[in-house]
C-alpha cells in the first residue's frame, strides 16, 4: 500500500482538502464550504464524507492507505487540537476539532494554524528544505508566521507562538481586529496596504486611478495592477508595505537569527516591488552582528496550495 | 572520582571562575582580570594557571574529576567557539577561544554569550527547572536574553540568536551603543535607567535627591535609594523602565510564548519597583490570547552567580 496524507485548511469561507504523498504531490484536491454549519459536528460529517468520497474515486484507489490527518486552521492550537476564539469562524469559544474529527478517521492527527502550516509545508516541499532557522510570513488579509528553531516549529507553551503580525509598531497607531492599535497587519497585509492607499490618496495630491475606487471595492490586486503601471500612489503604497515589513522582519532576526525569510501569499507574487524595499528596510535596521546574513525572498510554493500541503506535511514530519 | 565542571564568565573588567558540580553547589571560586592582556594567548595561559592553582587546593581535590568547560563571554558564537567584534573586550575580529583553550584543558568545552548561559543556570539550578519555553532578561549595563523554545536554547542559525536588547522600541529614540537609536537597552538596564532619570530632570520641575548628582557619577543603585525614599523622580524612573520592558516583552511573547520571564541582574534586585510595571505593561500590551498566562518574576538565582553557574550548565545539559 502506498501511504497518503490528509491535508486539510480550514478557511472562514471554505475547507479545502488534498491527499499529499511523501514527496509533496497533492494527488487530488476537493472541498465544501466552512460557512452554513453553524453546528461544528455538522460540518465535520459534511466533511468527513466529502473526504471519503472523493478517496473512492481517485485513481487507483484501493492501493492508497490513509496514514494521517494534519489541519490548518485559524487559532488552531497544536497542544490540544483545539480551535480557540477564531473570530472569522462561526464556531465560538474552544472547539475540540481533533477529538470530533476522530470519529470519522481513526488516524493520527495534527492540527495547528495555517501560518504555522505553511512553514512546515516549506521545510518539507518548498524553498527551505534543509534549513533549521527561518521564518514564513503569510500575506493574506491579516500576516501570519509560522517559525523554525533548531529544526522545528516554535508553538511556545500554550500552542500560540508566532503571532508576528500582532508585534506592534505604533502603540498609537492604525486599529486592529485584535483590540488593540498598530499591530504589523494593519500595515502588511492585503487590508494593510489598502489602508496605506487611502492614507496616501487623503495625505497627497498625487493623481492616481485608485482615486475613483471607493474603500469596500479596492483589492490588493488592483494596486498591484496599477503599480506595474508606473502609479505614483501604487507604488508609494508598496514601497511603504515593504518598509514596514522590513523593520519589523529586523526585530524578528534580533529574537530567533533565521537564515531565511519566506514570503507567501498574494501580496509576495508581487514580486520586487514588494521584496525589494523589504530587504533594503531589514538590512537598513538589522544589528551589525546580524547584517548580510539574512535572505527574504518568496515562498518556494507561491504557486502550490501551501495551505493544505503544510497541514499534510505536520503528519509526514512527525511520521519520519 | 566526583565529577566538576569549570565555568568561567568572561566580562570586560574581570573573569570569574567557578567549581560547580551535578546539583549547582559551586565548590569555589576564583578569577583574574581580563584586562591588561591585549594578546589572547597571554590571557588564556595566565587564566589556567590560576585555574590549576585554584583545582589543585580545593578541599579534596584528588577525589574531583574536570569533566568539562563551560564559558560565558559577550559576543560568543556557541557554533564556532568564537568571541566575535566584542566592543568590551580588548581582542578585536574574531577569537577562537576554544581552540585556543583546549591547548589547557583537554575535556569538552562550550561557549555562548552571558545572557544564554545565565537562561541555562536558570533552567538547570534556578526558578525555570521544568519549564520548556521561557526568557531570561539579564539588567547590566546593557540588557541581554537568552530564550528557551521546546527545551533548548534558541541560537538561531549564526549563534547570535536572542538579542532583545536591541529591539527597537523607537526609530528616532536613544543613541545606542551599537550605533543604531532608540534600541530597548538604551531606556532598560542600569545604563538606561539613568539616561531616563536626566530625561525627567530636564522635562520636569519636581524636586529631588538626584539634581545633586552628575551623569558621570549617578548609579542604578542611587537611583533605587532615592525610590525607597519615595524620590518622585527616581520612582517615575523605574516606572518608565518597566513599562518600556512590559511594551516590549509584550512582543517578544508574541514570538515565542514563553510561560514565565525571568529578570536577573542589578535592576531585579529593586523587586515590585521594576516588577510591577513591567508585568502591568506587559499586560496591557498583550494579544488577548496571551493575556494572563505569562510570568514575569525575578531569577530565581538572584544571589549567586549566574554568569559562572550558567556556563557551567552549558556542559552539564550536554553530558546529560
Amino acid at each position: 500500500m502506498k501511504k497518503l496524507v490528509i491535508g486539510i485548511d480550514i478557511g472562514g469561507t471554505n475547507t479545502i482538502f488534498g491527499f499529499v504523498d511523501k514527496t509533496g504531490n497533492t494527488l487530488w484536491e476537493g472541498g465544501i464550504p466552512t460557512k452554513g454549519y453553524p453546528n461544528v459536528e455538522d460540518y465535520l460529517a459534511a466533511l468527513a464524507s466529502a473526504i471519503k468520497a472523493n478517496l473512492a474515486i481517485i485513481p487507483d484507489s484501493k492501493s492508497y492507505e490513509i496514514v494521517g490527518v494534519g489541519i490548518g486552521a485559524p487559532n488552531g492550537n497544536y497542544y490540544k487540537g483545539t480551535i480557540e476564539e477564531a473570530p472569522n469562524l462561526e464556531w465560538k469559544g474552544i472547539v475540540p476539532i481533533i477529538n470530533l474529527f476522530k470519529r470519522h478517521f481513526d488516524v493520527p492527527m495534527i492540527l495547528t494554524n495555517d501560518a504555522n502550516a505553511a512553514a512546515m509545508g516549506e521545510y518539507l516541499f518548498g524553498a527551505a528544505k534543509g534549513l533549521r532557522d527561518f521564518i514564513v510570513i503569510t500575506l493574506g488579509t491579516g500576516l501570519g508566521s509560522g517559525i523554525f528553531v533548531n529544526g522545528d516549529l516554535v508553538y511556545g507553551h500554550d500552542g500560540h507562538a508566532g503571532e508576528l503580525g500582532h508585534l506592534i509598531v505604533n502603540p498609537n497607531g492604525r486599529q486592529c481586529g485584535c483590540g488593540r492599535r498598530g499591530c504589523l497587519e494593519t500595515y502588511v497585509s492585503a487590508t494593510g496596504i489598502k489602508r496605506t492607499v487611502f492614507k496616501l490618496l487623503a495625505d497627497t495630491m498625487y493623481p492616481s486611478e485608485l482615486r475613483s475606487i471607493c474603500f469596500d471595492n479596492l483589492t490588493a490586486e488592483m494596486i498591484f495592477q496599477a503599480a506595474k503601471k508606473g502609479d505614483k500612489i501604487a507604488l508609494m503604497a508598496f514601497e511603504y508595505t515593504g518598509n514596514m515589513l522590513g523593520r519589523k522582519l529586523a526585530d524578528a532576526v534580533t529574537v530567533t537569527s533565521p537564515k531565511a525569510i519566506f514570503i507567501f501569499g498574494g501580496l509576495a507574487k508581487s514580486g520586487k516591488l514588494i521584496m525589494e524595499p523589504t530587504q533594503k528596510a531589514m538590512e537598513d535596521n538589522l544589528l551589525g552582528i546580524f547584517k548580510n546574513k539574512v535572505k527574504v525572498m518568496p515562498s518556494g510554493l507561491l504557486d502550490r496550495n501551501v495551505a493544505v500541503l503544510g497541514a499534510a506535511a505536520l503528519v509526514w514530519k512527525q511520521l519520519e
